[in-house]
């Protein structure tokens, strides 16, 4: 149960580097590739000769070539050429049926698809990003896999009390719990903003208060302000400041924080392709703390999957068992609600395109 | 098709040390723990807040505490605390569902667990294992997953002429097969004997009489009493005596005997958890030869696994196809008949509690 | 839809030196071994005292012994000897189940089986294969487990246009997609042939021109003749021969030729056992050439697997999709209409062999 007619992170551009790329997105076998004029283009996974998977194949003068039989597919779904490719001796590209395009954008360092009807597909739609448009911000990020289903995923990023005891060692902390999150929804969008005043740092932040040249021995204020948007995107204003200078409005010379960027892409019903990362307007041009950073998330991150997996195992267990909604999972059951109603509008939408093709087939 | 009114071994206290344990027992997922007054507690391995597994949780004051979100759990089944427990902005620890919580008794060395109707749990049913509270006993024993029905280890143990194939090496010899069983059943019980008289020991016997201070080149007689009770447990009476000294009769120091100990607890209808080990009366104290015993045995006891799982796939494979009861099985297959009948039982004593239940609702 | 009324090939006779075989041929479960006389003979996998399989037991003066309990089968199914084997104490041979034969001829250095109807079982069916008793030839070959439908590995071998991009680095060249195989149909054989004139010997042909004492640096005539046979054998002969000389048709002293040689038994559905070797009538009394060739072709062989299995999943995953038939794909597309007709004639001869039964049972 997840948006169609949306635009979801695909893949990363360098996942895209001289070969193809094949990736399942919503249920669809998916193969990207950058063509010939050097835009991303995504077809079936599927050759129109023999039914190999074309993310099997390669990349020739920017163009995408079946490794079985050599028959080439271009970013529109067409066969492009073929050696030898001749029906009762005519030469037959006309009859090779097309196979289905996505629409793709690239933009703001990922590559976003649209699964769903092409003919909605609208980049006007596209998430805005501003931080990845602005120089004194820089990003670094990674990809994990996960078995569940998506929503999951939502509820463990709006519900941040989990740190405390996913991740112990460090960004968790007992303050956390002691902290009450509050939730609201604006609009499609759910903020669930939580605030600790005269904390002891925790580990990760430590460092990065040291890493601005900040002391990391006094007490701090820290806030965790995450925004879902659909349709499945989480970023989180986290940081810290140095305690009665403003918290998260704390001028820059007291304060060290960042953005977690979280987009979670379906695969099938119960796995995921999880896009992480932080991006930060500290220090932008320094490439060795992006790696830094990276390295630690991408080690704290890694933590939810065991926890995220089994819990999807046991809900698959327990067909129709009603879990609970206390305050803290407001910002998943709020989320999950937006969800509900855009599916329902989605369904209508597709359903009147249908009527319209129809009348205009007839 | 295994009985739930009665008690399985789970698993060994060492298992328990420090930290939770999740393990499926007749296709329930649980949790054992040792709660805060050191009792072993064991309830549904699901957390009432978000469908986590508890078994991934921790101990901490006695108490089993989720590893996602923190919710505590009691060997009751109820919530007994969490931080930032609120629905509404009120404490909710009231409306936090009980979970299912699963009688247990820890005894003779073993947890026990009974998966079947609460109300029937009746602590007077557990199997009495007499060696395990005497001191001139010593056991050492371990446990093995085995992908099969339980009832094939049943049969496995009711018949052993399959030492001579399986166990060639170390148990087995071909005299096992020249004496014919005698089965015989007593009430709930089976008991198959047979007797070897003037044979040479094979390799284990041999150490064990050496073990003991006695003639392993000299003839013996050797016996094996195996002793199946309901619902899974198979107790064998196994030594070798010097021959005419009376064999399973002979005075202790003309033998060397022990008990060949089985729990066999249905994972699910084709898994097991098979708890095996050995009792002897012999040296008790001598903790070194009870791991040396141990270790022969978990080798030995290793050869059947490969077996049982391709015989279990074997007749997955050919549903409803007949195998041969001849009279080497006859342990097993008595074993099978007191099974069915006390599955009836079963069936009867469940029925009628419902209609009791039902009865006392109205 | 494989046939079942023809002789397969099973297994090679080194994989029953000393010890049964366990195999799935055509959806059964088969133990094959060299009984007391030497003749191989093949039953069902399946012990009928208790249903292990007998593959995992062991031969005993040329007979089949169960590893479990030691009930003995020979090549007629029928128990030939049970330690203990008794039922109320009397001996119970005769009682005890025949299990299924299924007939097996072994020739040509293979085993063969026929999994269909055992009356119709003919020995004159058995496909010839005049090299391999001709001491002229030698033959070195493997086999390959492989995920997919016979029928795609039949269209790979029919169908050598992938060699330019499967096989690249050893037998692929462009040339063969610039050179139109013609493909004919002679009963219910299809021959589907490919010659390029004046060419470059590939890597894997200049080694065997070098290997016959011939100019590798030389223009050449090269040549792929695929002829496919029912139910799932394709041969074919390749070989190049320096430019002018006749091609195929040349004398020895200009050519390197040999017959690539394929025996394909399904195993399910969708996984066959895949017999690939080399025939070649050059050097045959060489037999480090023999094991030289085996290791090229073993290397060559193995780069088919991956696209297969890819592909086979794909077309699990879009049931009743067409995929395109190409010129190139006329081996393949003719082979699998003589397949069809072949499956019909036996459904047919079948039901004409139930009715038989049928009468002389009334």
């Amino acid at each position: 149960m997840y948006l169609k007619n949306t635009w979801y992170v695909a893949c990363m551009p360098d996942e895209l580097e001289g070969k193809p790329l094949g990736r399942q997105v919503c249920g669809e076998k998916i193969v990207f590739f950058r063509g010939p004029d050097g835009q991303v283009a995504a077809v079936e996974d599927f050759c129109p000769h023999r039914g190999a998977p074309l993310s099997l194949g390669f990349m020739r003068d920017g163009h995408l070539v079946c490794g079985y039989h050599g028959l080439t597919i271009g970013g529109d779904g067409r066969c492009a050429s073929m050696p030898g490719l001749r029906i009762d001796g005519v030469s037959a590209i006309r009859r090779v049926p097309e196979i289905r395009r996505f629409p793709v954008i690239e933009r703001y360092g990922f590559v976003w698809v649209w699964t769903g009807d092409v003919e909605l597909a609208d980049p006007g739609k596209l998430h805005h990003l501003a931080w990845a448009e602005d120089a004194n911000w820089a990003y670094g990020g990674g990809l994990y896999h996960v078995n569940c289903d998506y929503r999951l995923m939502i509820d463990n990023l709006m519900d941040l009390t989990h740190e405390t005891y996913v991740h112990a060692s460090s960004i968790g902390q007992p303050e956390i719990e002691d902290a009450a999150p509050t939730t609201r929804v604006d609009g499609d969008h759910v903020i669930t903003s939580r605030f600790m005043e005269n904390i002891k740092p925790p580990p990760f932040w430590a460092t990065a208060l040291r890493g601005n040249g900040l002391a990391d021995d006094v007490p701090c204020d820290r806030w965790q302000i995450c925004r879902f948007t659909p349709p499945s995107h989480v970023m989180i204003d986290v940081g810290v400041a140095h305690a009665g200078h403003g918290g998260f409005d704390a001028d820059p010379q007291h304060r060290a924080g960042s953005i977690v960027v979280d987009f979670i892409t379906p695969e099938s019903d119960t796995s995921i392709w999880y896009f992480w990362g932080m991006a930060r307007n500290f220090k932008p041009e320094d490439t060795e703390l992006t790696a830094r950073i990276r390295e630690g998330q991408a080690k704290i991150f890694s933590e939810d999957l065991e926890i995220l997996e089994a819990q999807q195992r046991n809900l698959l267990a327990n067909p129709g068992r009603k879990i609970l909604n206390l305050n803290i999972d407001a910002g998943g059951v709020r989320s999950r609600r937006i969800l509900e109603r855009l599916l329902e509008d989605e369904q209508r939408e597709r359903a009147a395109l249908r009527e319209t093709q129809e009348t205009s087939d007839a």
